[in-house]
């Protein structure tokens, strides 16, 4: 952190990132699932955690969050956790942070990735089209930033979004790690704006796949996608209701300035 | 209260728990009767106070609460009080408590029950079912934590809730009952939504019963079931309205992680 | 003030008493007329101030009271006054102050009850029942603290109020005097909700007439009912709404607890 | 100031007067033409800057007004603006203030006049009445503090406003002379409640040329009421609303109390 | 900046302009384009950044900015962004400022501008007229302070804008500049009210060219207006709405005191 980032911090962290268990990564690569458009993110790293059986290891608090625990087989659980496996340690988010919270959740992941000398942060989350419906494979655009990340996204053979305005914790987070540079790449997968999206999803982790070089079947969540869409419906709607107080309305437009 | 925990803190309490005359039960229960859904904590804690005459102790005390005393037998109340029975602290609020100050009630909450060294903290609810109407005897279901509150539910025959939303002043007694290694059990049975319910008032006290190994009839409780009803409809409007601004209608769906 | 009390505030009173003149009554009887259900308690205390011909003595004072100030007799006024005859300080608010300032205004009139060494507060008040018109002379009931007090009331024959849910100002200052002690007597009347009751003003005023010994005529009063009631027809809309918004409207209902 | 009125502040002051060129003018009389009922006070204060070419010396400032300049001859002005001329120091705004900085802008305003040993403080306003079409000439009323006021007052055969309710920043502005004791006039013309009122903006002046004994020609103005109505439509708009935040509907009706 | 100015600022500012690159010009002139009217300003500061070929040297931050990034050319963006060419920084802002920070905002943008020297700021802007679409060439009017501003514009043959009222980002930046004695100018186009007015923006890029005494070429700008109109449809429908909340709607209406 810069000594002009450094200065212009106004109080104490008011978010902050607890590990209950110490995670034995050393550099890992962070994983970001935070609700969006068509859930994305959360759809998917629910799907990681599975599927690569990662590990709890902690869990995001604020006195000013929402008086609100998930139950998991009969287990209370944090919203905001944090898990881990070989290489990648994982945040997820299953509920929309107030808005005014966002900057501050953003620093505390970004914080938190600085100390434990994250390679890269990844970001998994969804670009809406109206068209979503005529669409097999949704397609999966990279916002990235050094040179490090642009090199894996070339690789991976995965588009770069190349115009648009992005709003919410990926935006933070992502100028966050440029003020800090610090590699980070969102994958946003072409998703519905306001119905979840296991599509959208699937294909998200099928780029993540690629760029960390881990192969992660996407089978079962395809064949479950009817049971998530049902499950997920009201935080959707929790989700467009944040994502709208933030003026998410005005995302992926092409920005003004540019010509 | 670990170091962490004690970081993260912002300001000092602004709720306060006063002990007018100090309880003589050291290791107690304590039983929490908070407004919830179908007011099933509130009422099955009024019930407790007079079955097993419990005698007041305090009350509970916030600069920021609203200006609100309630009136009995001539006595002016403190709407949140504190009452003792032989091995039982029981804590009531008879006004909802506003969303901003969820997190520091149930704070002081806890703070009380590890001050008074707590051997299990209690509280008391309700799960809303769509079709109450239809059930006659409303079924309980308890969220535990730690391997004695475990062992408790078990030996007392009550279903887990598996899976959820719970948001609310449980749900932040429940999360700091985690980060401090304290035993809580919140006891639900199924309920009216939005109508009081003394009958799962009834059922819940049943299985607080069995957990405690202390009989408590609820006959009583039962037969003035009509009369509670009509007192009690404009608190359970009020109770609604702060439960909705809280997104408590985002409670006990499926959390959406877990498929 | 209780050791307890004083470590639960916040911060420096916010609002404070001023006196003009130093009343020359020591251990006074301090009588409050604050904006409340049918505005009992100010024409009351309206009517006190001309036939005891009350002097006026200070005001209350606060940076974040709303800009107002009265005109009487080309003569500018504080909406909040301190007036004094023998043996008797009466407290009158011609404005409903904000809900966030209740608390705040309350902790000032018994601080300053405190100081003054005050022997009794005795608030005047309403409490609103439906069918107002049929009643000819509405009843009065009292809820008090404290032995003294209590036998006061006996003496005077008046009705304890047993049951109910107060809000606003008395209520605060009921709770302050319960917690520091002070014997507090809250005189209500038989009101119209909604509109000015200068009949429940003089029979709240015949109470207070009997509890402190000393006659005071209110035949002047019912004389200028009418006029009284034009005159107040703003204020009471004014004094409505913030009732509402402090959730008057579930006041003097049952309380639930109690059944 | 007080050792009392010290007491109660709770913060130095956000709004602030500052004076570009030292007024020549020693103990002179502050007149002020604020936004009220009419636009009486500004379009008044206007004819005076034009008619006595009053020299501009300052404005006011603070970093929570809105963000607005005026525009007048090419030049950038202040909303809030400082003039004087032999004997007088003027001071208008242009604007309404937010109501809830309202009583910092009496203080400044105020603190600013005891700091200038002004001799006096007279306020331009209006009173609304109902019938103001049927009206030729507009009666000018009275509201003043103290003996020497009150002889000026007399000696120009200006009544007395007897009875009402006064809100916005001359009641604040009354209110912090009492408390200093430094004498004080507002002058209310009859005036329409919605629409801009040049007619009453002559009338006031009239008073105001009568108690300070200067020959101020009022005919200008009136020449010119067409093309100041339709100039201060809009502001007009704004002042009203800003006026009813304030609870300014309740003002100029008979206080309750006084019967 | 003078003691009197320094004196009100409450606290430090939350604003800050950061430079990443350190501009090699000294003493430039610092030109503005915000969100404004017809968003003329960003339009032409689009412009001027690609026809002038500048090069992106830093941006503005602050904790209460909304989480927004801008993505070009899949490269991270800032929406506040500075730039420079030979002899001038410009300062763009792709998004509206939320109204409360307007006046941090303005204060940061003036301190830099202090800093590095400017010999003049120029705010590039639109002055809305109702028959826009039958007007060709849109009219420049300037808005200016100071013995050099104003002998600049004589030269270029810009008529001053004489009556007025400006509210937003421009009057702040222009009392700021007042204040501390900076020369500024003000160049407003005839504009469109709410939609977006690529026309507007080449005059006022012309009237800018005649002042800095440098050639540039709107032709570009001109060609692609239809391209222009419809990506910045929704950062207009933005801006319009920031612009009512700060009560744009008064601007430009003669002010009402100079009759």
């Amino acid at each position: 952190m810069s000594q002009a980032e450094r200065s212009i911090r106004e109080k104490k962290p008011v978010v902050t990132i607890i590990e209950e268990t110490k995670p034995s990564e050393t550099s890992p690569t962070i994983v970001l699932g935070l609700p969006d458009v068509g859930l994305v993110g959360i759809i998917a790293a629910g799907h990681l955690i599975e599927s690569l059986k990662m590990t709890e290891v902690g869990y995001i608090d604020s006195d000013r969050f929402a008086p609100i625990v998930i139950l998991h087989n009969g287990q209370i659980k944090n919203p905001y956790r944090i898990y881990q496996t070989e290489g990648m340690i994982l945040i997820i988010s299953e509920i929309p942070t107030q808005p005014k919270l966002v900057n501050d959740l953003s620093r505390a992941i970004v914080d938190y990735s600085e100390a434990k000398k994250a390679k890269l942060i990844i970001g998994l989350g969804g670009v809406p089209i109206p068209n979503r419906t005529s669409i097999a494979s949704p397609e999966v655009f990279a916002v990235n930033l050094g040179e490090k990340a642009n090199s894996m996204i070339k690789k991976a053979e995965i588009k770069p979004l190349e115009e648009g305005i992005l709003v919410g914790p990926y935006a933070s987070i992502l100028w966050e790690c440029k003020k800090r540079n610090i590699p980070v790449i969102s994958l946003l997968a072409q998703s519905f704006p306001d119905y979840p999206d296991p599509g959208a999803a699937a294909a998200v982790i099928e780029s993540l796949s690629k760029i960390i070089g881990k192969k992660i079947d996407t089978k079962a969540l395809l064949e479950s996608a009817e049971e998530i869409r049902v499950k997920t419906r009201d935080l959707m709607k929790q989700t467009g209701k944040t994502m709208q107080e933030m003026g998410k309305a005005r995302e992926y437009e092409i920005p003004p300035l540019y010509m």
